[in-house]
């Protein structure tokens, strides 16, 4: 059998070629050089194989796209006061103060505009570094992420230098309010190769799939971040990562993302997929047309609003019966904090006797902390009752937990 | 057996009771006249009983923590073209401009802030409604959120009407942006009362459950709302509901929230739970300090961060033989996006030929609808291949679907 | 002789005609019912007759140029600490937000916005003023300041006060913050009243003439405001009168200056003239079309603009003869500041000895109070050099000084 | 006879000196250096010698004290649409924001904010001036306007350019919106070396003089700019010369004035007067103490309110007699407008008939164009009218006029 996914895309991207609205970014050649029309779209599960259609061999620059990971990378070799010392995490809301800094501190307002790019660029790797390692470092980090190894498109990069005037001035800006220490002009040169490295849709979807896994790389299993860090960076492109419709998009599409002037897109649902999307033509926001409309379409087919409330946990109760002489238990799925609550009600129905009870795990898939927590604490006082306890566990949560 | 769980709550609020930082909200005598140190907190799963710890019994005024679930009102009532069109949903991101208006069209920014939340009064029933009819629309619809008749508390009511010079600028400011049609002064006491109505944290736990469970009472059954309205109503939380600390509550704590002036905070992860907590300390920003500490508590303890990737479903095979001269599939838990998709693979990798395939349902919990459509395509693509495809599938799933 | 001056205004009328640019104000009908090419001229120099060209029977509601008038009232009524302390004398900068309060005091920034002149009306007349007899005394005022009884319009003020939306939004929004203590509704109506006063050009031009010459009416020679009531009102004219063009306008120009919305602006130099001018087209800042060529044009002809330098005052001396038995220094023209102190560069060139001086002021038009006293202590030191001054003075100023 | 202007300076020091309020500037050792206690004054009026009191030796750099001058330069050299076009003329009216560009155009508000400031220095000379020869144009133009060659103090200007980082931003950012073509670090460069020219207090009286002498250095007698030139940055220093607080000095001090980061202020009124001040204490706004205690004072003092209505120009007729067989009209003083239009009624009031008149000007001091025009306009009428008109003019009126 060949898997539909494929098809799937395939599809998608039929319907949403639609008009020819929206204009390349044109500000350096290369990119005005770009064919208006190629399209591309992957989706990477968190522990299957990447699916891709349309233009897929095409390579392009990250450009923006490349500030989750680099915030990622920055929170990694950083920790988490550090970095919000510098950048912080609220919604700029004000799509035409580009500076955006809060007032008084100068702090950017979060990593996800350009100024908060420039300064989370400098807090890759050890403060000591010079600026080319500082780059490979970057570089080392994004192919971490994308699973091979992503180079630096040097002609887009000698072209953007030659107009950076913007991004000289956000950086002189913040250095002038002592946010970053190091030198503005090395500072640029080093964010603007960062834009400049070369990827296509795939490693786009693995890149994103990385987040949303927690930051386990879903092909490579390398941990690039740890999960705390994962956590931290998809919260922030929730909030601040669809430029000033930020509001718009979470509403509407429900899946943190970040979009770049090249056209990209890429969205990560944690625990789910990871998505990347390239089609040129921008809107007013700078958000890819196409791109965006690739994304509602995906996220309506297959309910990723991440506000779509699951299905309910309600048969976790696989079996319960404490009408005879044992109680039996007999719990499925997944454990995670409703469902433990649940079950923990369900045993608070059983009477204090001697009976034996079994409580049968052996069609549980998963159990988060908390759960393994509940349950625990729920065996231990069926215990204080009068009862004993059988516990029925397949080995992959015996091994480790209950 | 006692569930460990109000014990467990018991416990979050002595540790988190801690010094005495904080005034409590002084503007109008009813809410000076509070006691600073009183604290109760509400836990509500999506199918089970409410746990609750502190001055349970306490009453309050419901303040601003109404916003969200009167949004949820007008979203029903109107539609959500109607009421986008008067309201925004991106987060204000300027704590000093509390006019908070979009340029040009006057509409404000989002359903949280003052200005946006009279606005979504005024959106509430049939346009028709009298200032009197639509405050009992209102009270009903807040009634049906928390599953108990609620009640005005006149005396808040007068006493707030008296300073309420700062909500009649933004009634008549809206108003004269042609916003809305009403009376602002008619508004503004209908927006009055709607933040008088009196709870106690059990019903802010149960009406954020019903925010978390797709709309549907998890108490009383009734689905107050449709899906596609609570999961609007909890985007906008998540990026609007805590003011101008929103990215700073949303990447520490990542639960969709409202706080109020009387010291109230909600908190609705979507599937899982809904949180009330009750303590009139507030900070700077006006959101309770005991509160968001407990928030802080609950998240972390729990494992409730939005962003927070669950336990990957990598075990959803629970067996797969194609070896001999059938094929055996057998699934567990629940299928979503994710899961199907692994399912897919899994049968891509079955040989076209014309063995029988047994696929073993019962042992799922719950099936979506994109992964019911994955998984139908997947077989009908197996019976292409030449495969005669066995479903064993349970009541629960077969009666609906595959 | 007839004098030329109406001859040059109507010249000024018919070469500012021009095409049909700019919209009459048509949120109210009584506005909108405008004639949209109406217009007229008048200036009041501050010791002669008024001219005036054009419409000069009509009779429009004044509207803003209300504003200087109110705000002159108020300063003499209250004093400068207590209006300062409410209404602000800087530019706003900004004109989308019309809110425009200081942030923290929620101190209008100025008197010339509409925020400003409402606070600005709740200071004429005693604190303990009702509504009708506050709108008195401010119709008072202004007739003082036209030299004749004013009226209301009531028709045009039930009118604008359906749509007084904004003005209600502001008013409430002053109470808020405690900046005034009235009611807002009564102060509306009474700031809406005082907007809807009926003034033809003639007025205009006397009122401004009234500001342009110390407060005096030159017209009645009432002392409707005093000296320094009349030089703070027009510092406020000078940088917030014209709204947001107010820096344009004043390089450009050099008039302070105050405009309205039915399409009149007043012109008012110090010590010069006041002009009125009334044409409804009206550009998109809300200033007149007409009006604002007829003021571009007269303050060119004219030589009106406040930063032109004067002709220097070298000529003062108009005779110094120090070489003979005795010495004789002879004055011409104003005695200001520069002119006394090249009087007293001139005295310190003569030795001190016994020779006697005559000192003939008899052409001198006028001292003011620093010149005066300069020349009382060049005298006295001449005397202590050991000369025998003789003062030649017309009686004019013999009488008051020296 | 000794003039007691220097002892009245003398005066006004001793009595303004007070406390030991405000801070000395510290961003470069240079500053931070400087005697905190040091102060002196400089008074030059448009036709006299130059009076000063207190540390009239000390040399301090003049910083932005030099933004009026180099404005007037660029004015000079570009022509007024060419400046506008890069450099507005509104008030800022937001000190927080020091950015203070025009959303869309990306032009500064105005020149005497840095952003303004920087681009107005790029506008100096030849637009292929080099770096060097731009500073040289810029020293050449600040030496004519002090009346003596200044220099750049070489040790100042090398420090600030270490910590010019805001600066530099503000250049990037008016050139990434094309309003400058230049090298933003060159310019930088530049407008440091401009900030660091060495002056006295003298130095700064006379080049305010030769502002409020149209442009002429009332000391040199060179025409440094044209007068229209000196209106327009006079205009500029009225509403936008002392930061935030520009309606605050406007309307209590009323002199047009700039002040600088050294702690000098200078003051330029208009036909009358240039003011250099030095104290280096500055309060939070960035102005001196003490010098803007010493304007106040000399502003009372002096009667040197801009909007201080001078008195009246009743005066002009020094005689009128139409009862016998011929008319005597004899004029005095100043004319302009005003006076002029006094005349023309006194004309009008003039029976046709063929009576001879006599025009008697020899005891008028000046004449402005307008005036010049209505009189022969009067002239010509008694003509038409029938009079035989014979004019009796001083020579220096005689030359050019009438």
């Amino acid at each position: 059998m060949r898997t539909p996914v494929p098809e799937y895309l395939q599809g998608v991207l039929d319907e949403c070629y639609g008009g020819d609205v929206g204009q390349v970014a044109d500000y350096i050649p290369e990119l005005a050089a770009a064919d208006p029309d190629r399209l591309a779209v992957a989706l990477a599960t968190l522990d299957g194989p990447v699916h891709a259609a349309g233009d897929v061999a095409l390579r392009f620059t990250i450009q923006s796209v490349s500030k989750p990971f680099v915030y990622a990378l920055a929170l990694r070799d950083r920790g988490l006061e550090a970095v919000v010392e510098r950048v912080g995490v609220e919604p700029s809301g004000d799509a035409f103060n580009e500076v955006s800094l809060e007032p008084g501190t100068g702090r950017p307002r979060n990593p996800m505009i350009n100024v908060g790019a420039i300064v989370t660029h400098s807090l890759v790797g050890d403060p000591g570094l010079g600026e080319d390692e500082r780059v490979a470092a970057v570089v080392d980090g994004l192919s971490a992420f994308a699973g091979r190894p992503l180079e630096v498109d040097e002609a887009v990069y000698v072209s953007e230098l030659d107009t950076a005037h913007r991004n000289l001035a956000l950086a002189h800006m913040v250095r002038s309010h002592g946010v970053v220490q190091a030198d503005p002009v090395e500072l640029v040169r080093g964010y603007t190769r960062q834009c400049a490295v070369l990827v296509d849709v795939r490693d786009l979807a693995v890149m994103a799939a990385t987040l949303a896994n927690g930051g386990v790389n879903p092909v490579t299993g390398v941990s690039v971040v740890p999960a705390w860090v994962a956590r931290q960076v998809l919260s922030v492109m929730a909030t601040c990562g669809m430029y000033d419709a930020a509001g718009d998009w979470f509403t509407s599409i429900g899946i943190p993302a970040k979009s770049g002037v090249s056209g990209a897109i890429i969205g990560a649902l944690p625990g789910e997929v990871g998505i990347g999307v390239l089609s040129p033509r921008l809107d007013h926001f700078g958000n890819s047309v196409r791109g965006v409309r690739i994304c509602e379409r995906l996220s309506r087919d297959m309910g990723l609003h991440l506000m779509a409330s699951p299905a309910s946990g309600a048969n976790v109760i696989r079996y319960f019966d404490a009408d005879g002489d044992s109680i039996e238990l007999a719990l499925q799925g997944g454990l995670h904090y409703a469902t433990a609550e649940h079950v923990l009600n369900v045993m608070s129905r059983v009477e204090p006797d001697d009976r034996p009870l079994t409580l049968d795990l052996s069609r549980v898939t998963v159990v988060n902390d908390v759960a393994d927590r509940m349950l625990r604490e729920g065996i231990r006082r069926l215990g204080l009752d009068g009862h004993d306890v059988t516990l029925v566990a397949p080995e992959h949560l015996a091994r480790r937990q209950l």
